[in-house]
């Protein structure tokens, strides 16, 4: 096969046919009789895609709790492996050993005004015999908590992210030697805690309100699919915005000879003990507190008036762990590509979950399985990829990212050199299809969407997609738009530590569902209310597959810039923007302060603190970002005119897709983020504050909202850097294009 | 004192001084010499007012329940009446029989899928006396509704206005033949029952839910100020936006020689049966419920999925009322104006309650007691004012602004004639100065709150408004706006049915409550959670206090026509605003329809029906409206100028001012409203969808809102010219101040 390609390739060239990289008729990166065998290769695709493939794998996998260290967890990796290498696939099980603490002392008290003892259970119910497996489970907890003996008052503090403190302190309310409890939401669980601690707070409960998840939104499991009042999330709590990955090895491969931190020089546990409850458990607890009322925007779903504390409610929180290490399984499974072995189209989702894990992560597992297999299935055929395919089913993503991020770590070397992409998935549902990665994928991936039918109305993913971006009047850009990443899945390692340009799709939308990391996420929830007959999961292994395929075949690595360059162009708007604003507000707060606006409408039944006059917002030089902006928009044009000449020859073809590959790294810095060396990409970012929520040229505008100038300027230098180091990557490949 | 003043008013002509009418620095309508007496009256006026009297007549006024027919209705009556006696003025109590229907039979149950019987009773509360007289009180019911025994399928309406049932179809449900449960807000009451029965509904419940009205504002009575479980808001559902007053004389007043209409001829009456409910007799109902999962925006803070229905749920209505004729009794007391003294100052207040009414009405009718108290008091030192006034204390505004509309209605010749202004207070409380009117008063009012004191700040009550409207971000006006005013109290026939120009005023913001119709609006509750000191109660003396005697002493009265402009500049703008708006909406909906957009994002799991094609929104004329506001504007320009001028002879200030308080019925038109003839004003109005709350420009606005193009264009002609009708008026009145 390899050698047929290689005929085809020097078909195409010697005749003088053009590339039509940039043209939507075609396919970007291939010659037009390349996009002829890639558009009958897809038609193969979706006619070997089998929805009852899903739905089966998904049943015996989730049959039983399958968290890490669980037996079941070592079958579904070593069932997941068995597929890949009956499908031909050269498999490798990695394994890692990592620190995965689980309960061992749970206990949750109030002492007074009336005595309650949390259940901390969730109970079996009827219909879904998957919820009565108990034994088999971890009960409720959030793991890499410390452990704790802590008794004081209660202080409600809503999400518990730094905004609520500001309205706390309004109020003369201080959290120190106090117990907080906040809502799940509003940030990435593992916020609260660790603001919580920075506050002074001595441990902290995390409930889930029917307003967000449960009864507000509908019919409850096992009569509808939301969170029922007994129902907990379980959940990673460590400081991962810091870092994910085992929280004994951080920034380097847990491998059996690495050296361990001890667990007291951890940077990534919790500073006090945390743990989640459900709104049945938080209601009496609530309801004991007293003090101010709390205002309106932190109201929840439960038929109680919201107040604040401190108290008189006082609790009892008692957590002790098992802190041992257990092992975490990847399985990693390789194509060897026919033309560039040494370019990895990598495509993963993780196998591990906090209980069943139907929707997450099986529902997604599953598509990455049935891809390879009809990939392989291809392969039987006489097709062979270019590149070199590798798919991942990862362990241990529930607790920190931990399989993928150790195996990243282990392989950067390898990884920086050979990835050309990483592709993830995680849990999917039915509806629309979702997407986000480095937008020099965005025009790329704008082809696949428009080829894929949606399979419950008759017409393109795509046109549906357009419709809800209509209907919700979305600011509509031409094609399909990526989001920017920020965190919560596997591609963090490989994007944001070290730069390989990443994807992650899945559909949703139109699945109703409370059970996320409960024991009711199981095969019968799924059933009932996410993606019944697997018609999207099927869907989505057509739109990964083609993706998958497209990067592992294309001649050119369809990756451009022009995107790129307008989404930075926003991002520049916006940090510029965000100064302005916070100046003008800022210097109007000082106004309203000095000439008694807030004095005046302090109302004398429920007095505030008046806030603090705060320095005024300087002007910041912005040039080397417009710089760097400007630099990169020229490369980028002239890039995008480049790929409409005629293609230079074989050689130069390989060193233009060498350059390509590695460009998005020209966006990292090995110093990495202020204060988080292990985030090294200075486009996106979790944010620091917000976890999962990604926070776009992080370096800048992070600095700008906590209000540290001086880091601000620092790094709109090092961006702007970075920048210009960009669009000189982007030069030297135009250059390859440009006949001299 | 006629003669004393009559010199000093020659005095100040012969002397030539210039009349300050617009000049910030001395008193609206006053000459300097004048103005320096006016302010030491006011200087009297604020040193006599006693906060301790307002504490002593609430209490004692509060003492039994009061609503019309009942003994304490008359007993309260007639201490007004002795007290206004005490004082000096020449008082007359004006009774008018009118029908007033008290519950017979109230009887809801639920007969499947689980009985439950409504409780409908309101319990004493441990701390408030008062909440045991249960036996002198109505108990909770809706006031007009007819008798009905009904049983039907249950159907959850949210607010039950118009665009409620928008959605409704747009799920296929409808509420022909079933019994709809409302909840209180988002319309007047009375609107609840008016649509459900244009919908074919066959009953109606309305009920507080918490969320509005209850737990989530804050801790519920007697803890808290708030609305507990069992409270129930009384209140009338007359088809109010028809017209208020007696439902068997509409249109004239209800004198002893009237002749009534039979029952089943009155237009005002309920097409359908209709009960209020407490939040505790809902939750059963709501919760039996099953169908859709009702909108976001329509959930309450029931600890509950809210469903739409119908059913299962089945409810049995039974209602039956005492149709009798009961006596309200107006308390009419007047002090005659030494110079003008067929010219009326109004200041009215009702004083009939649901039970005992302590914020609503008393807490404003002290307020009228105290202020005839000290301007009783100054009329001992030699003071007395030029025009008449008018004190009113009004008997059932409850059940439909009855007292107030039955007096206008019968004395209406002399009033079009005599009444300059009438200015209303009900319930008061603590906090900011609110006030709307007729925008001729706009400027007048504007210099009076800069002089009053907020009693708690240290500031004036024109500094505290402005702070509030700073700090909320709403567009800042020079000056004390008024609001513009809907219906919902006595204001309503001087202004809307006679074009009489009217004020109403309070203060609001700071006092917690959900006692408004409940057995629970007591003296103790007032005393806990409104005005504990009555002090703000004190300040609205001292501002209408100002505002009655400003409007009785005017040498010119303050009536002025730039704010006018500027007001129906901005209306006029909004009805073209509106027009394009649903232009671009209908527009943008029909494409969206043609395009597939709705039925692209129509959820398969829960289909909705796609919206019918609209007929397009014509471009309409309005240049009627324009050409009349040019008018307007120049004429007031005008009339701004001329008043800056030297002022005429005492002979031509007299053909001014009855220019001047004639202007307001300008707007207003003998065949009134279309549909609503009682409705004679033509720049305010309550919606006919809103019941309280305001139209401005209703007969354009509500065309153009219901999609009555043709009647639109119509009511553009009509308004055109009242104002060209308007602008003439200022026309005569500006050259009765220049000279020729």
């Amino acid at each position: 096969m390899k050698s047929l390609l290689k005929l085809c390739l020097t078909l195409a060239f010697g005749t003088g046919i053009l590339l039509h990289l940039s043209a939507q008729s075609s396919i970007m990166g291939f010659s037009d009789d390349a996009a002829k065998k890639q558009t009958a290769l897809e038609q193969k695709l979706d006619e070997n895609v089998q929805a009852n493939n899903l739905d089966e794998w998904m049943k015996y996998m989730t049959s039983h709790p399958h968290h890490v260290g669980s037996p079941w967890d070592a079958k579904v990796a070593e069932f997941i492996a068995g597929k890949f290498r009956s499908w031909g696939y050269e498999v490798k099980m990695e394994t890692f050993n990592v620190l995965f603490p689980t309960p061992k002392v749970r206990q949750l008290e109030m002492i007074s005004p009336t005595p309650f003892t949390a259940s901390l259970t969730e109970p079996p119910v009827e219909g879904d015999p998957y919820s009565a497996q108990t034994d088999e489970a971890l009960p409720s907890y959030n793991c890499y908590s410390i452990d704790g003996d802590v008794t004081g008052e209660l202080v409600f503090v809503n999400y518990g992210i730094p905004a609520d403190y500001e309205e706390l302190e309004r109020r003369g309310i201080d959290v120190k030697g106090k117990i907080v409890i906040a809502k799940y939401a509003g940030s990435w669980r593992g916020i609260k805690p660790k603001v919580a601690a920075e506050k002074g707070a001595i441990g902290c409960l995390i409930y889930s309100d029917p307003e967000d998840d449960g009864y507000a939104q509908g019919d409850t499991y096992p009569e509808g699919a939301f969170k029922n009042d007994h129902g907990v999330q379980r959940g990673a709590v460590m400081d991962l915005p810091l870092s994910p990955g085992d929280p004994l090895t951080p920034g380097y491969g847990a491998t059996d000879d690495a050296k361990r931190l001890d667990l007291d020089e951890s940077p990534s546990l919790t500073k006090i003990p945390v743990l989640p409850i459900s709104y049945s458990d938080a209601l009496p607890l609530l309801q004991a507190l007293q003090g101010p009322v709390a205002p309106d925007s932190w109201r929840g779903a439960l038929p109680i008036t919201y107040h604040i504390g401190p108290g008189p409610a006082k609790v009892h929180l008692k957590l002790e762990f098992n802190w041992d290490m257990r092992p975490v399984h990847d399985v990693i499974a390789k194509m060897k590509g026919s033309t560039y072995p040494d370019e990895w189209v990598i495509r993963g989702n993780h196998h591990d979950a906090w209980v069943h894990g139907a929707a997450d992560p099986i529902s997604g597992m599953v598509t990455v399985m049935e891809e390879a297999r009809v990939v392989s299935e291809l392969a039987k055929t006489g097709w062979q990829p270019k590149r070199t395919i590798v798919y991942c089913a990862w362990g241990g993503e529930e607790p920190g990212l931990l399989g993928s991020t150790e195996w990243v770590e282990t392989y950067a070397d390898d990884l920086v050199k050979k990835a050309v992409a990483y592709i993830n998935t995680d849990g999917t549902s039915r509806g629309y299809l979702f997407a986000g990665g480095s937008h020099t994928l965005e025009k790329f991936f704008d082809q696949i969407p428009r080829l894929v039918q949606d399979p419950k109305k008759g017409i393109t993913v795509y046109e549906r997609r357009k419709a809800l971006e209509k209907f919700r009047n979305m600011p509509s850009a031409d094609g399909f738009t990526l989001s920017a990443l920020g965190s919560g899945s596997d591609y963090s390692s490989f994007f944001q530590h070290l730069g390989i340009a990443s994807l992650n799709l899945g559909f949703g939308g139109e699945g109703n569902g409370g059970e996320y990391h409960t024991m009711y996420d199981s095969y019968t929830h799924y059933k009932r209310f996410k993606d019944p007959d697997f018609a999207y999961g099927a869907t989505l292994v057509k739109v990964v597959g083609r993706t998958t395929l497209r990067l592992a075949d294309a001649e050119v690595l369809p990756f451009e810039f022009t995107h790129m360059a307008k989404t930075l162009e926003k991002y520049v708007d916006e940090v510029q923007k965000l100064t302005d604003n916070l100046r003008e507000s800022t210097a109007k707060e000082n106004r309203f302060i000095r000439d008694g606006v807030y004095e005046a409408v302090n109302n004398p039944n429920e007095p505030m603190a008046i806030p603090d006059i705060k320095p005024d917002v300087p002007y910041l030089n912005f040039a080397p970002l417009e710089n760097g902006l400007a630099a990169i928009q020229k490369e980028a044009q002239a890039y995008d005119q480049a790929t409409k000449q005629r293609m230079p020859d074989l050689e130069s073809m390989h060193r233009l897709n060498q350059i390509l590959m590695h460009i998005e790294q020209s966006f990292t810095r090995e110093e990495g983020l202020p204060r988080r060396p292990w985030f090294r990409h200075f486009v996106y970012a979790p944010g620091f504050y917000t976890g999962y929520g990604v926070k776009t040229l992080p370096g800048v505008r992070e600095a700008i909202e906590e209000r540290h100038f001086d880091e601000a300027q620092e790094q709109i230098g090092i961006l702007g850097n970075l920048m210009e180091g960009y669009s000189m990557q982007i030069g030297k490949a135009s250059a390859l294009l440009v006949k001299p």
